[in-house]
């Protein structure tokens, strides 16, 4: 999507491969939305460590990174022989899906390069396959992103007010993004509509991520404290909820998804809103029975106890340097749970790439939403 | 109510006078939770100026130090006559009346210490009238405060888990607090509970004021962000919830109160948790018809795009410096109503002095309740 640089617009992916210098291309993310850096992981250890060190983050875009990152590894291989270079590609394809082991897209986009090499019957062809592979591996996230965007399009109308949580946008994904995908899809109708961010404590991704997003591509937003919303409701000034999802259960449509989503969810209701999740097909998890069964992680109550930001004059570029500062009572413990669970009956619709459905519907139309069970 | 002192229990209130000096001492409300310091004001500008710039806040706690400033004030006279000493009482009373224009305690606090001086017949006696009318002010608010402990205690049984908003403890009244008076009475019955206090974004007096308030008195509690007590009602770990209000409507049982008070009603609804407001009787409205009419203050976006905190290592008291943290994206603005209206059908019983009352009996018992219609 759009990134201005120096005033101008131009188009970016999350990540992208350098055939030229056999490199992939990263938009450094722990510097936005304070600075836009794009990086160039030169060997497959470097993808491996700007994947585990959250260089780049999101299902989508790490899913992509470690494909290319297996390409980019089978391509470096300089020995002799298919005996030699498959026990180097186990080794790269090891040390990729070890950068984030809990994470399920590197080991399916690993899967699914893998699988397509075997056509090659020497080391040069399996070098062109997993290239080939990683980019179609790639093109077919931004495809999905794409018809997601088309779908949830129609649900946004002229002066409608939309509230987004967390971030679900092009940057967690190779483009475009999943709650994200409509927004940008109806501006390219030429739909005017306005935004509003919920910052998403504790790690304010909506204040950050989503609003830097909007903010380059133009769309009218706003960010609100978390707090916010239900006001806005109240006061008739939200139209409707599009929100991403971390886990969706096909069974059930319950969703996972960053805490607080299901205050939104409950608030919607309470308000007659439409509530809508944007999923790509890798997030159904088609096995759970029970929104109960998802774990549901503790993280580091520094992140509550505080904040991450910028100490300077913003402008002056120099003078910035990143800083936390220690907002709570120093004697006092936090507790931070950092996904909740929304039940199928607050969900209005599920934004899929082939369509928007019921949440129990997903489990009639498991064969074309990907299920292999 | 208790403050750790070299690691002793020490009782303090908000606001104190100080006889021999002639002076208004003051818990340096700004410094907290990093740091407690006791400050005086020496003269009523001293006083007038400690409102002004927030030493002291909240509206049980600045009208306790409006009357004592008149006191102060009126007790520093040197001049000779009733007159003069009328005009000089003027004089004091603007003074401290201007220091917070639209906070309605004080201009009360003044009212009542005034009609109270008018029973003297020479400088000294109304002097000593003003000192006898701001302790006897300062009390009542301790005693109503004190009575909300003994009437909400009862809703506090062993091992259950609360919930609280922003600050209306102690800190916001001359001791003892509004929401947090049955925490401490249920304490001091020797009740075991745990209170989860939401940080309430974006000024967090939750995890500044309140969590310092439980740590000092040695109650279990933990911080959370306001994201996350839908979660945790959602998971049963929530039993009742208890927050205060800037404004309550006698006539409708409406509460306006900080950001997010609404959002954490409607989830008490949703999930069947009792949901109460404790209010000290000066902050019911009488005359408002609608909570639609209140008007809902927006504040600076700069408290949504960023946190004040300190800097530095915690423990090391001469590293640390008070910072602010841009976090939010640069080119963002934010949209930040400091406050929200709950309508009565959300509210299980407000706590008052007087009782605990369902919402739509306040008008019905307005003579008990201090109406004067």
């Amino acid at each position: 999507m759009n990134v201005k640089v120096h005033g101008r617009a131009c188009r970016f992916r999350t990540v992208t491969f350098d055939v030229r210098h056999n490199a992939v291309r990263l938009i450094e993310q722990r510097l936005l939305p304070h600075q836009f850096r794009i990086v160039s992981a030169r060997d497959f250890r470097q993808t491996a460590l700007a994947i585990k060190d959250m260089v780049v983050r999101g299902a989508g875009a790490i899913g992509a990174t470690a494909a290319y990152g297996l390409a980019q590894g089978a391509r470096a291989f300089r020995g002799r022989g298919l005996a030699g270079f498959r026990k180097h590609v186990d080794l790269v394809s090891r040390t990729l899906i070890d950068a984030r082991p809990t994470a399920v897209d590197p080991a399916n986009a690993i899967q699914l390069v893998r699988q397509a090499m075997r056509a090659g019957r020497t080391v040069e062809e399996q070098q062109d396959l997993a290239l080939a592979a990683a980019e179609e591996f790639a093109n077919e996230d931004v495809r999905h992103c794409q018809a997601i965007g088309r779908h949830g399009a129609k649900l946004i109308r002229d002066g409608m007010k939309v509230l987004t949580h967390c971030n679900a946008g092009w940057l967690a994904f190779v483009d475009v993004g999943s709650a994200t995908a409509p927004l940008y899809e109806a501006q390219a109708r030429g739909r005017k509509f306005h935004v509003f961010c919920d910052e998403t404590r504790p790690r304010s991704q909506g204040a950050t991520l989503t609003a830097w997003e909007l903010a380059q591509q133009g769309i009218s937003h706003q960010i609100i404290a978390d707090n916010a919303a239900g006001h806005l409701m109240q006061r008739g000034n939200i139209d409707l909820v599009i929100v991403g999802s971390d886990r969706t259960l096909g069974r059930t449509g319950e969703v996972a998804n960053k805490i607080g989503t299901y205050t939104k969810a409950v608030l919607a209701r309470q308000h007659r809103i439409p509530f809508y999740v944007a999923i790509p097909l890798s997030t159904i998890d088609w096995q759970l029975k029970s929104g109960f069964d998802i774990p549901i992680e503790e993280r580091h109550e520094s992140e509550v106890l505080g904040a991450w930001g910028m100490a300077g004059t913003p402008g002056r570029r120099s003078v910035l340097r990143r800083v936390y500062a220690s907002v709570a009572n120093p004697t006092s413990r936090a507790l931070n749970p950092g996904f909740d669970v929304t039940p199928a009956e607050l969900i209005t619709g599920i934004i899929t790439p082939a369509g928007i459905f019921k949440p129990r519907e997903l489990w009639a139309r498991r064969r074309e939403l990907g299920w292999s069970g």
